[in-house]
């Protein structure tokens, strides 16, 4: 399984009066999981800005099981759900310190020219993230 | 219909370097749109957090269709989608200045009591927003 | 005396745990201030950006006197405490709703050209916007 | 010479339309050397809060001097300036991976009852940090 995991420990600024991580901040920790996943099949989000191209969300799904507080590193784990050549649904689970499920979700996105935000194939302007996304691609739900 | 607008002037912080705001923010919005849907049904959620609850959010979808920019008034209109008594859904519909819909989402709540997170029936603990609640419930999407 | 007003009202997420306004979130409060005063002296820093410019942060200064929590409105007041033809400080004083001071601080600026990051002259490259500080810029702290 | 050190993975959420990392974010960054320095020394932040204290900031500077960008790794460089059984200061540096000093700072702290805000003496109710920071503090500049 080509699950890819991130410790993040809690910033205070994480927090809000409730006295727990605020709940949009799990969609930056999603994105730094999934920075690292990118990372760690030897490719990289900065080259391809660089190149004229972004890849923005299309769509976000969070699910929000138990809080996650101050002074505990949670674990981002990240996988490629679908993958088409075009459009990448990356899938999400952020565990606390005893292993338990706080939060679930999954974000999809498709790579656009930037500038004019045209949608390209990732698997004809991209073909070496395209043949990666292909072979990393998790058919069931990481365990 | 009952459908609440908030105007926001996106800040310079909200943006990244694709040059638009960044996904999460929207989240934000979402969640001023919701205070204000509140305030303009008379009732606080200020007051909630004193009588010891909060609400946290379950479930979050946001659909993201088109990008806002840094000098732009965005429209937050947020609705009561969904309401049983227990769980409450707002819907959201964020528009930039050309009447355009940039992004749409739902988030789920419940109300819980603070320390415990234990959950509670908004009819029973909260008559009053409960009364109001089944009143501005929409059961068609908003236009 | 040329001070701009603004209130904000107090956004969830700008609360942390302590239950009150995380303080780098002032800094925040700074810059709506900021571009609150551009805007109401008939200039549009979208605009300088639109030509090539930027304004960054050289330096700032923050006092925290008394925080400012959620459910409350607070007014950010702004002026140009000091502009010299390249650089300009702005003054702020964020004040809550007893009209209370809460934070003061200043943020030094100049313009720079995108891309290199190399200064140049207000006077010179903006020459109406350098008219307009000229005649705005205070000599003493405002009341 | 006590100087704690902090690598810092720049978020695509912490950037801006400028293409580097949004200023306030520094704060938030110093928070996280102030941290790593309160653990590094045996200490925690989060039971001095579970013991009904909080350590707000009064005061903060900064210094911008060169734009930190994403996809490099920051390195902050945290110690304790001055501390005199009441009142902590906490001087800052952040380098980039070439080692170039692209922000520096300082945020001065004190002690305070939750609830009240009723400063207390650091000496009297923690008298470990006391001991601690007293033999950390550093008399001159670090380099």
């Amino acid at each position: 399984m080509n699950v890819f995991e991130t410790p993040i420990e809690v910033r205070y600024a994480e927090t809000d009066q409730m006295g727990v991580v605020y709940h949009a901040n799990y969609l930056i920790w999603f994105e730094v999981g999934r920075t690292k996943l990118v990372e760690q099949l030897g490719l990289s989000y900065a080259d391809m800005e660089e190149r004229g191209y972004l890849a923005p969300v299309l769509e976000a799904h969070v699910t929000f099981k138990r809080p996650v507080t101050y002074g505990e590193t949670a674990l981002v784990r990240t996988w490629v759900k679908e993958y088409d050549g075009l459009r990448t649904v990356y899938g999400y689970e952020i565990r606390n310190q005893n292993q338990e499920v706080c939060v679930e979700g999954h974000t999809s996105h498709v790579i656009v020219r930037k500038g004019t935000f045209q949608p390209v194939s990732m698997r004809r302007v991209f073909p070496e993230w395209h043949n990666i996304y292909e072979n990393v691609r998790n058919e069931t739900a990481p365990m």
